[in-house]
C-alpha cells in the first residue's frame, strides 16, 4: 500500500514517513514543498514529490497518481500569516481532497484539530478561531465526499517521545499527545478499515495504540 | 416584503437600505454591529437589530425571524486583519445562510466578489487570494442549500454616483461598478424571481438596471 503524505516535512509528517517505511505493508511518497527537504526522506528510502499546496488541484492529483491512500498532515504553522490559514489549512486541504477524487484515490486520512465543531469556532480565542474555522470547513468538505475518510482530532501536540498509549473515541477529555504517537495512530488507522467514515479525538491514555484504534 | 440587510452599515448596505425604504413593496431591517450605527437607518424609517457576525447562528436567526429575504452584503473590509477574512467573509456568511434556514427564510441574496471560481483563487495576488478563497467557499456553501439564492458578482466597486445602467450576465468583461448601482441591482433581483438559483457578474454598462436583471 503506497501512501502519499501531504505535509511530509512537518513534525508529524516526518515521524509518519519513518513509521511507514518501517512497516512491512506500507510505502511512503513524501510530498514536500521544495527539493531541499528531500534528503531526510531519501535516507529513509521514501519516494518524494515536490508540490506546493498553493498550486492547483491538477498538480496535486498528479502527485497522487498510483497511490492507495492520502494523508493530509500539512498545516500553515504558527510562523506564517493568517492569510495562509485559509490558503493552506482550508484551501490546501480541499484541493488535496479534490485531487484524491481526480486521481481515483479512495482512502483519505485528515489530521484535524482537537475540536472543529461549529461551537468550537465560537469558543476559541480570537487568535485561534480562524484556524479552527479553516479546519472546520476542511473537515466538512471531506465528510461530504464519498471518499473512505478518517478524521483524526489530536489533543495538544507535544514533541515528547511517544508513549505508544492513547485514549481515542469520538469525544475524549482534552489533553496532550506527542506528535510521534499521532503518527502511529495514523498508521494504525490506515491498517484498520473499521476507521473508515469515522472521526475521533485522541490524547495520551492507557491503551496500546493498535488496540485503541481497533476499537474505534 | 421585509428584507434583513446583513452588513447594513457598509457602503453598499447604506445605499441598499435607502432604496428599499424608497420602494413601495419593500421594508428594510438593518442588521448592524452596534447601537451607535442605528441613527442613519432610523432616519430612513428602517427597523434595526444589533448583532455581531461573530455571534452564533441562533442569534442571527433571531434577527431573521419574520423577514421574507436576507441580503448578505457584509465584508471584513480592508482595515481588518486577515483573520477576519475567514471569520466574517466565510464563517459570517455561512452562519447567516444557516440562520436563514433556521428561521425559515427562503430568499437569500449574496453579494460576492467578481470572480470566485477555483481558478480565481489561484490567479489572485497573494494579498487578495485569501479573500477570494473565503468568498469562494461561502458561495459554494450557499449553492449547496435549497434556499432561493441569487449570487451577485460585482466588478471593482467605486463610490461614483450610480449611472443606473449596467451589463449583467454569467460572464461579463471585467470593469467597475458604483456601489449605488450594486444596491439597485440587489433591489431589482429581489423583485425578479427569475434571478432565483442564478449567479451573475455585473459592471457598468448600457442597459437600465431593471431590464438587465430581468433578462438574466
Amino acid at each position: 500500500m503506497k501512501v502519499l503524505v501531504v505535509g511530509a516535512n512537518g513534525q508529524i509528517g516526518k515521524h509518519l514517513v519513518s513509521f511507514i517505511q518501517d512497516s512491512n505493508s506500507l510505502k511512503a511518497k513524501a510530498m514536500i514543498r521544495n527539493q531541499e527537504q528531500a534528503s531526510f526522506f531519501e535516507k529513509l528510502g521514501a519516494e518524494t514529490v515536490v508540490v506546493d499546496l498553493e498550486e492547483d488541484i491538477e498538480t496535486i492529483a498528479k502527485a497522487a497518481e498510483g497511490v492507495d491512500a492520502i494523508i493530509f498532515t500539512a498545516g500553515s504553522g504558527p510562523h506564517t500569516g493568517k492569510d495562509k490559514t485559509i490558503l493552506i489549512d482550508l484551501d490546501g486541504a480541499v484541493k488535496t481532497i479534490e485531487a484524491a477524487k481526480a486521481a481515483g484515490v479512495k482512502r483519505f486520512i485528515m489530521i484535524s484539530s482537537f475540536d472543529t465543531r461549529r461551537e468550537a469556532i465560537q469558543a476559541a480565542s480570537s487568535s485561534f478561531a480562524p484556524y479552527v474555522a479553516a479546519k472546520h470547513y476542511a473537515d466538512e468538505w471531506l465528510k461530504q465526499t464519498d471518499l473512505d475518510y478518517t478524521i483524526i482530532h489530536p489533543g495538544r501536540l507535544t514533541n515528547d517521545k511517544g508513549t505508544g498509549q492513547v485514549e481515542a473515541a469520538s469525544e475524549v477529555e482534552r489533553g496532550e499527545v506527542p506528535r510521534e504517537d499521532v503518527a502511529e495512530v495514523i498508521v494504525a488507522s490506515l491498517e484498520n478499515e473499521t476507521t473508515i467514515g469515522k472521526e475521533f479525538q485522541v490524547v495520551t491514555g492507557t491503551k496500546p495504540i493498535k488496540d485503541a484504534i481497533h476499537s474505534i
